[in-house]
Formats: C-alpha cells, structure tokens, sequence
C-alpha cells in the first residue's frame, strides 16, 4: 500500500494570494521607483532611541521572560494615558489589550465577533489586511462605497433599512488606505448611531491617524459609542519591527480576545513592548518626532500630487493627501492599470492597481500610489515614467 | 429606544479559562515556593549575548521594517541547517517556517489542516495550550493515555482499527509538558508508519527536546514520515522575550500557513529574528550555553524526585526527568490533589493538580511539578511543605 499524504482543511479553498502582489514580488528591482508598498520610511524611524530603550530594556532579566497575554502592564499604562487623551475619557486599563500589530487585534476580533456566516460590512476599495481577515473567518461580506468624506454612511444605512444586520462594520476612519480620505465629523456620529440602533460593532481600524499634515484628525468615531472597538499601531509612528498594536474595546471583548490570544501565541515580546512603553511616555520627544515624520511625509505627498496635476492635468482626479501614506488615483479617460502596468514596469514605476483592492471587482481605472518611501524629485520621475508608459 | 449592545460569536461558548489557573494567579506570593509555573529560569538565560545581538540588528536600519511572513530569511537559513542536523536529511528552505513562538504554528496549523468537526487525537493529560487551539478550532478530540514509554500508540492503533479517522495527531514527543516522558523510538516508528498508512498529519511538538540531563532525545517522529510535521522554539534554551518558535512541514503545509500568518498578524520582528539567528548560528557559544542549562536543571530535577522519594517512598510515583521542566507524581493512595491543593497554598507550595491537564477529567491523584526555577534547597523545603500539608 503506497503513503497516503493527508489533505489540508477545505476553508483554504477560497483563500489565494493576490496575483498582482505576486506580480509585484518579482519586481524589487533598483532600477524602478516603487510606489507600490505600504512601508513606512525606515530612514525616519528612531533607530537610536529604540537601541538604548532596548538596552535599559535588557537590564531587568524578567524581560526575557513570558509576559501577560493583555500586554505587558506597564505598556498598558502608557496606552491607558495616550487613549484617555485621545478618546476624552478616562480609559480603564482592563479596555486596553495589547496585539503583536494591530493586524493581530483584527484577526482575533474576526473570531471574537464572528459566528460563520455572519454579515460584515468592509469599505470599497477595502484595506486588503481586514478582507483576508473576514474571509478566512468565512463572513458574509457586503461592500459600501467610499467618497471624498470617506464611508457612505448612507448607503449603510439604506442596507440596514432595507433589512441588512451585520455583526460588524470595519472602517479605515483616517487616511484610508488604499482610498487616501478621512471620514467626515457628521458621519462619524451617524455610523456611531446606526451601530447603536440597530446593534452593531464598528472596528474603527486607525494605524495612520497620527500622520496629519495640515490638521489633526477628527476625533474618533469610538468616542460616539461603546459599541465602537479602536485600534491603532505602534509600526506607522515608531517602527513595524517593535510589532505593536493596541485596542480600545469593552471589557468583555477584551476578556475573550485574551482567552484566544492565549491560544494564538501565549503572549507578546515583553522585550519589544517595553521599547514601545518607553517611546510612547516620553511625550515631549514622541511630539517633535511624529512631527517630522509628518512633514516629510507632507512633502512628498505635496510633490507627488502636484506632480500628478501638473503632467495629467483633467485626465486624472487624484485625492489631496491631507495625511497618511497614500495617494488615490482616478483616471477619467478609463485608462485600465491593470493592463498598464507591465509598461509601467518596462519604464521603471511601481504602483497597485485599484482592482487590487476591490472586494469584488471594479477601480480598473484607479491606483494607489505610496509616497513614503521617495523624496520628491523621485516622485516627479515616478509620475514623468507613468506619462511616458501612458505614451504621453 | 435604549442603544443595543452587540453580541460576541457563539464559539466562545466552549472556551473558558482554567479555574485553577485563575486560583494559581492570585497566589503568586514571595512566601509560596512556586512549582506550579511552567517559566524557564531568567537567571539561566543569555541577557548580555541578547543585549549584544540586538544592538547589532539595531546597526542595520531595515531591521527596524516588516519583514517577511515567512520570517526573516537569515534566521530561517540558520534553521535550515539545524533542523538539516536533527532530521538527517538536507531540508530546503521552503519547509521552514517561523512563528511567533511554536503556539503560533499549532493555532495556524488548526485552521490549515482542520475543518470544524474534524477529529485530532490528543495525549492524556494534554498540552492545555494544544487542547485550548483545538476547541477553538471545533475539532472532535479524543484522547489517547501516555505511560512510561509516551503516548500509547497501540491505543491509537485500536481506534484506528475500529474505524475513527483523525485529521491530526498530536504529540509532545520529549519530555512530555505536563506527563514528563518521552516517545520510545519503537512507537515513533510504530506512529509514522500509522500516519501513512491512514493518511493522517502528526504535529510532533517539541520544545523541551534540547534540555535532556543524560543522554540525547531520540531522533524525531518527524524523521521517520513526511506526514509529520515538526515543531521548534527558541523559548526554552534562548530565551521567551524573542517569541520565536518554527516548524519543517511540507512546502504545500507551509505554503498554505503563511497565507494565514499574513491574516494573523503579517509577519513577525525582524528584530528579536535577528537576534535570534545570531544566537543560533554560534553553535559553539551555544552549546556551552545549552550545556550550562541543562546541568542546571538536572540537578535540581534530581533534587526534586529525590526529595520525593525520601519523603513520601511508595506512597508516591514520579517520572525520572530525564529532560525538560516538569516531574509528574502519581500518589498511589488516591491522595485528592484538588482538594490538597488550599492546604498546599497555606504551607507555602504550589503545584498544578493533574487535572488540570485532563481532556475530560480524571488525574485527580496526580500533580505536575516544575523544578527549573528553584534550587536544590528550595526543592526540599517545597516538598517538606508539600508533606506537613499532607498531615505527615
């Protein structure tokens, strides 16, 4: 009788990694400008404060040990201070649970929140992280288109008057990445009073809200209801290598998410952690930080989208990037990039089609564009090799 | 109308947290001698090698970036030739994978080689964090009994025969967590073959496999079937801060894992993968450092069972620790360890009834003792008061 080889579990069956990132994968070449990732700068992030916080870190040995699966408490502290101030309440430290990335926070929630086959509401072009998420969870997805204020809070609202009853809605409130738009103050506190009516959890999922430009994002959408779970991230504003994230939510969601954190991984790096802990307390150097890290982002949005305008002119509509990482672009004329970006590669520039992001197809005629990573005479060259690939 | 509050999913139901471990929580008092944990000790682990291998990961800024899902390809390169060692077989590097710590690899090997309903075998007493990932993945699980030599595999084989058909089989093939055993060569051999022949996956889970105090674990189930899939971590000879554990399975299995891992949490640090590759790759420093481990906790494994016997002679069974963290009692007068467990706290020792460790229940005249955190002398004095509470 031959080896039987046993098979693997039927849900990965709808499962696939996306093809155009494996398109992307191949093209790490120097010779094009990538404006595909979704990478913060790691020129800018604070390489030397996290190597001496990493030493007095490593002076107490109980760092080298297993920490608490919420997060190692001192963290949590700090966290309880920061989202106190943000929320405009006072935060209890049980409502603070600490997740390796905020990527951590949403899978866990999915399982936490979830029953198979319940309703989640995702936003179109969908942050790619939260679909993989509700998917593997074998939700039902509906999509709600976004505009230049964000979320539609009124198509939401037409789903739900025409019977629709989700378990969850997932909204990017800041910057929104693919789509590059904040959601409004005024649908804010709609969404907030749908979720409320008709009993609903928002995921306000809010790693790049500290990356304004002109002005300080609106307050968040969880200081309008208990029924909205927060989360942010460490990896935008200090460095994805510390692998922190955190939620804000109820403390029954946070009991059981510590139930399946357990089961996940046990706990977090109390080594990691406790770098984290110390950047975020010194408040007086984190400000002067995430400020410059703000304006050179600022300027490199600025000079791409200037760019943009200046070589496409009406052929294209592209967001203002008032923050975040990404710029969204709308071709007017149609231009597929699904079909352009083979040439796009030959001329040496990287960028995601919009139909990367869509949660069932669609934005054929859309990009996103990632500024980060460029100063702005490469973002020039970028959009001056896009035109010439366009054949303009 | 008063807001409504939504819902946590259905599949939390069945999850709770272990009663004992909530009593063992609120004893953790300098006057008890503490036997019921299950750390390894941090006065044993590398701190100034750490503290040097992270200020050399600092030097370099793109370890301050996400890194692969995969994990970092440095650290798996090194694995790849450990691993290539303990399997006797060159493994590529596509069958090597990282984790955040090996928990991570059982929680996502759930969901990649588990459908709801489906049957895995567990040993009893169990791995609760094992146990805890495969409730919550809705598996069917039986339970299998261990004895001097390991699992029983003539058991399994029984079921087998008698038509049961397990997706998965899992096992602590060294040094059992909490049973203190290991899997004899003849039924490794004797559960490969099984494997094959019915077609089933074997998670061969194997933290302790380094710590042996006599003679080195005998080669892996993992050698003798590609049907098993082997899993490793640096927590118990390097250190837990670095969260880094890893499996060898088939590319397809690892394939299918990092599709998840993205979902679960994107990727892990590049930063404590560093400092772990860095460790792992100085086999001779770390041989000295293992070695130095290992005489350490074999002494006071000695000490322990030798405490043991001279105090409570045949009234109690234990293993031999030959290897690994835990010495398993039976008392052969049925002694309740529930029951003693209060009296146990009042005279200043803790331990973890052996039911705690039941699939279903049973092993209440049993306790799992860890011994790597105190020495000879703390050793006695716990099993001094481990008597008077016992009336002795």
């Amino acid at each position: 009788m031959s080896p039987l080889t046993p098979p693997l579990s039927r849900r990965l069956d709808g499962l696939q990694s996306s093809a155009i990132r494996d398109l992307l994968k191949l093209t790490v070449r120097p010779d094009i400008i990538g404006l595909a990732g979704g990478l913060p700068d790691e020129q800018l992030m604070p390489r030397d404060r996290i190597a001496l916080a990493a030493e007095s870190a490593l002076a107490d040995r109980s760092r080298l040990q297993y920490t608490e699966s919420a997060g190692w408490r001192p963290l949590r502290e700090v966290l309880t201070v920061r989202e106190s101030a943000r929320l405009g309440r006072d935060v209890p430290i049980e409502e603070v649970f600490v997740t390796h990335g905020s990527q951590q926070a949403l899978s866990l929630l999915a399982e936490v929140l979830l029953d198979p086959g319940a309703l989640v509401v995702v936003e179109d072009p969908a942050y790619v992280g939260a679909l993989q998420v509700f998917r593997a969870a074998q939700a039902r997805i509906v999509a709600v288109p976004l505009d230049a204020e964000g979320m539609r809070v009124d198509v939401l609202a037409e789903l739900l008057a025409g019977g629709e009853r989700p378990a969850v809605v997932h909204t990017v409130s800041n910057f929104h990445n693919p789509r590059g738009v904040t959601l409004s103050p005024e649908r804010r506190a709609e969404l907030a009073n749908l979720a409320q009516r008709y009993g609903f959890w928002v995921i306000e999922d809010d790693p790049y809200g500290e990356l304004w430009f002109e002005e300080p994002s609106p307050r968040p959408v969880a200081t309008y209801s208990p029924n909205v779970i927060r989360l942010s991230s460490s990896s935008k504003i200090l460095a994805p290598t510390l692998r922190t994230g955190w939620m804000v939510a109820p403390d029954a969601v946070c009991r059981a998410v510590e139930l399946l954190k357990q089961g996940a991984d046990l706990c977090g790096s109390a080594l990691t952690q406790q770098i984290t802990a110390e950047l975020l307390a010194e408040t007086e150097w984190l400000d002067a930080h995430v400020d410059k890290v703000r304006r050179a982002y600022g300027e490199r949005a600025q000079a791409l989208v200037g760019a943009l305008r200046e070589r496409f002119g009406d052929r294209v509509v592209s967001t203002d990037a008032t923050g975040g990482m990404f710029v969204w672009v709308d071709f007017t004329d149609g231009t597929d990039t699904v079909d352009l970006l083979p040439r796009a590669l030959e001329h040496g520039v990287a960028y995601v089609p919009g139909s990367a992001f869509a949660v069932a197809s669609g934005n054929r005629a859309s990009m996103r564009l990632c500024f980060t990573t460029s100063d702005a005479v490469t973002l020039a060259e970028a959009v001056d090799r896009l035109g010439r690939a366009l054949g303009d």
